[in-house]
This record gives structure tokens, C-alpha cells and sequence, in this order.
């Protein structure tokens, strides 16, 4: 199948898929750009739609398209011409090593704690009033991680009464260099950009963590946790 | 002193300074932008002047402009209207933990990880074929850790020869989670977005150090220097 035109029904929905969580959240469906992407969607079964600029054997069902419709559904300046129309995963299962990002609203932070998660051995993802997981920057900075890992839709205070251990971060916690781990179902809680993780998580957390740094007060969000989840992953080995 | 006029030629030369490599390498001058990072050069005495869009009694030199003016100098979508041309460092101390950084692209990741450099004791930085260290996105990103370190003009080869230990980072060598650090002289390399580390430099380092990390082959080069950075810190306490 080939398309041609950018006024094209399918065309037209593809770019509302691209640009808008509305619509995302009524399709259940979101787009990934470029072929690293799109092969990690096609490896875990998540695809519904391919279209390329030019045949591919691998994606034998891929719908032929023109670099210029590629370029309109989305804002990358020099798209590598292949995109995929993916379903969001339906799944709640809950692993024992969390990740709650609370209010986070940078795509590319959320995005690059994702593919630290994945590296570190978290299984379980928390947005707690995030910008949108499907944003196209955010699965762009994940580089595919978003496939490996569950989302789910609890509160830190169901967590607790699961008996998850509750690591909060800030400024005047136990220091990180001194910190022992002593469980295996654990909850690490990252903050806004800007504020920080809210006061009613951080009062119900089992301890507050501290990054020891020099000179000044705070480091990005992406690098507090991945050097976070380095440290609790490196414990239980 | 008052300027309400686009078309001033020192408004002109501040959006060449803003917008051009050449201009701020021929002025030996950069712009910051915002209160937050004015504030870091006035600290350091790095200001040849301010420009704000109201009287500020803690910068009592400061030209008045208006809204438009500091918009039409930066690219920034709601500045916060106050900006400084600031007097590049002339500095060559080298001290004695180098973050040396082989051509990075992403002033994103430059600027955050100049911010973790300070946060954990590196002193002193090379960018070796990199992006520009005063393009405006580059300076925002460092959040002033710009105006805390030392940047020199040396290659690997002057660093081996003056004893530097180097350490280098590739994905097959060390585990970081077993290295003991043996020398309070060194040198942590990290390498351009796409292709890491150039191999000339790999083959001359004293260590290939890995972050060991399950699923994915790399993080961001940021996150990925972030931890060596914090690693190697917490071992010399």
C-alpha cells in the first residue's frame, strides 16, 4: 500500500496521534520515529501500522509513504523516514522495584530516567501528574526503554501498605555514601524539577536520601536518579 | 541609563554576541540570562554589564531596556528579563581531577555535566572538538557551574605526560561497581554522543572503566559521566 497525499483520512490522524495526548488517550495508541524505535516496538509485539519511505524486508506490511508526509506528521527536523503507529501496553503488574516520578515535567528528563530505570533494574514505572509518557520527546529520550518496562496507576500510599520500603530524595536526608538498603520491595520517589518531591510524600516515606555534593544545591533530576539507582541497585548484588 | 530602541547598536552587537561562536570568540564575551545566573557572575566579578527591565537596587549600573529588547536578544520563549554580557575566564590553572570531554555535541549534556563536575570536585574541564561552551543553551544547562571551574587548552597526551591518570570509559572494560581508584591525579574521559570515545585516546588511557547495566547497551553520556563523576569523588573521601 503507498500514500501519496498529506490530506490523506490516515495521514490527517497520525498527525493528531503525534500531537496530542487527547488523542492518544482515546486511541490507546501512541507514534515512535526512526528505526531503533520502531524495532524495539516491532520486538515486543506492540506495533499496529508501520510506514516507511521505502520497502523494508524486515516490515513486509509497512505502508509506502513520501519523506514530505513523514516530515508532516512529525516535528523532527531530518526524520529518518520510517515511523510506527504503536499500542499503548495494558498491563498492571507490579515489580518489586519502583520508580514514582512525582509532577516531573520535562519529556527529556522522564524520558532519560526511563532508560536508567531499564539499565538499573527497576521493572516499575509511577507518573504522578507527569507530562505525557506518549509525548514524542519523551519516547525519543527513553530510546526504547518504555517497552521494557510496567506503568501502573498507584499512589505512594498504596504502596506503603504493600509494604514497600519508601525511599524519598532531598536535600537534608541520610547521605547517600552511608546508606544501607534493607529490603527488596522498594519505592524511589523523584521530585519536580522545581519543588521537589510534594511534602505529603515525602512525610509518609521510610527515609530521605541525600546526594553529598559540593558548592551547589541541587542536580538535575535525570542525574540525581540514575546515580540513585545505580547506588540501590549496586547493593543488592 | 535608559535604551529603548531595538535598533541600538548595542542591543545589535548583544544579539550577535547571543547568537554567533565567532562574535563571542573575537569579544572574549558571553550572555547569561536570568536572575539566577546574573547573580553567579556578579558573585565571581565576571560582569561587564547588565541590562534589566527594571531598577534593581543590587545591580545599580544596570541599563534599563525593555521586554521586546531582552526577547529580541535571546531566543528564550519568557525570559525573565534580566540579562548580563559577561567577561569570558582567562584562566590555564589545571587543577587536579580533569572531567575531559572528546567531542560532545549536546550543549544539554555539556552544561549538566558541568554542573556535576562542580557538584562533586572536579575542578577543572577540556572540551576537545565540542560545542561551543558559551552557546546560551550550554551556559542555561550549567546552571553558573560555568563560573566554578577551571577550563584549559591541553590534549590526552600533555595530561599522560604530566602524570594524569587517565581513565577512560568503553562498555567492555572495568566494572565500575570493582575499581579502586589509586591516584589523586586524574583524568575521567568521556566520549561524543554517537561514537564515544575516539580510539587514539582509548589506546592511550591506564583504565577502560564500564558501568555495568543490564538491557540496554548505554545511557546518555550526562547520566553516564554523572555516576563515574560521583563514584570516583565518594572513593578519595
Amino acid at each position: 500500500m503507498k500514500i501519496s497525499s498529506k490530506d490523506n483520512p490516515l495521514i490527517k490522524y497520525l498527525t493528531k496521534i503525534y500531537s496530542s495526548k487527547k488523542e492518544r488517550d482515546e486511541s490507546s495508541k501512541f507514534i515512535v520515529e526512526g528505526y531503533n524505535l520502531v524495532n524495539e516496538a516491532y520486538k515486543t509485539g506492540s506495533i499496529d501500522k508501520i510506514f516507511s519511505i521505502k520497502e523494508e524486508p524486515l516490515y513486509k506490511d509497512a505502508i509506502i509513504v513520501t519523506y514530505d508526509i513523514i516530515k508532516k506528521i512529525t516535528d523532527t527536523v531530518t526524520p529518518e523516514g520510517i515511523i510506527a503507529l504503536v499500542n499503548k501496553k495494558n498491563t498492571s503488574k507490579c515489580g518489586n522495584k519502583i520508580l514514582y516520578l512525582d509532577s516531573l515535567q520535562d519529556p527529556g528528563n522522564i524520558g532519560t530516567l526511563l532508560r536508567s530505570a531499564v539499565a538499573f533494574n527497576f521493572d516499575t514505572i509511577v507518573l504522578d501528574e507527569c507530562t505525557d509518557l506518549y509525548n514524542p520527546k519523551t519516547i525519543r529520550a527513553s530510546q526504547g526503554a518504555i517497552f521494557y518496562l510496567n506503568f501502573i496507576d498507584k499512589k505512594i500510599l498504596d504502596l506503603k501498605q504493600e509494604n514497600y520500603y519508601i525511599i524519598n530524595t532531598n536535600m537534608n536526608g541520610v547521605s547517600l555514601d552511608n546508606f544501607k538498603l534493607k529490603s527488596s520491595n522498594y519505592v524511589l520517589i523523584l521530585g519536580n524539577e522545581g519543588h521537589g518531591v510534594r511534602r505529603e510524600y515525602q512525610e509518609c516515606s521510610d527515609v530521605n536520601l541525600t546526594i553529598p555534593m559540593e558548592n551547589i544545591e541541587s542536580l538535575n533530576v535525570s542525574i540525581a536518579g540514575s546515580i540513585l539507582m545505580y547506588e540501590l541497585n549496586k547493593q543488592e548484588k
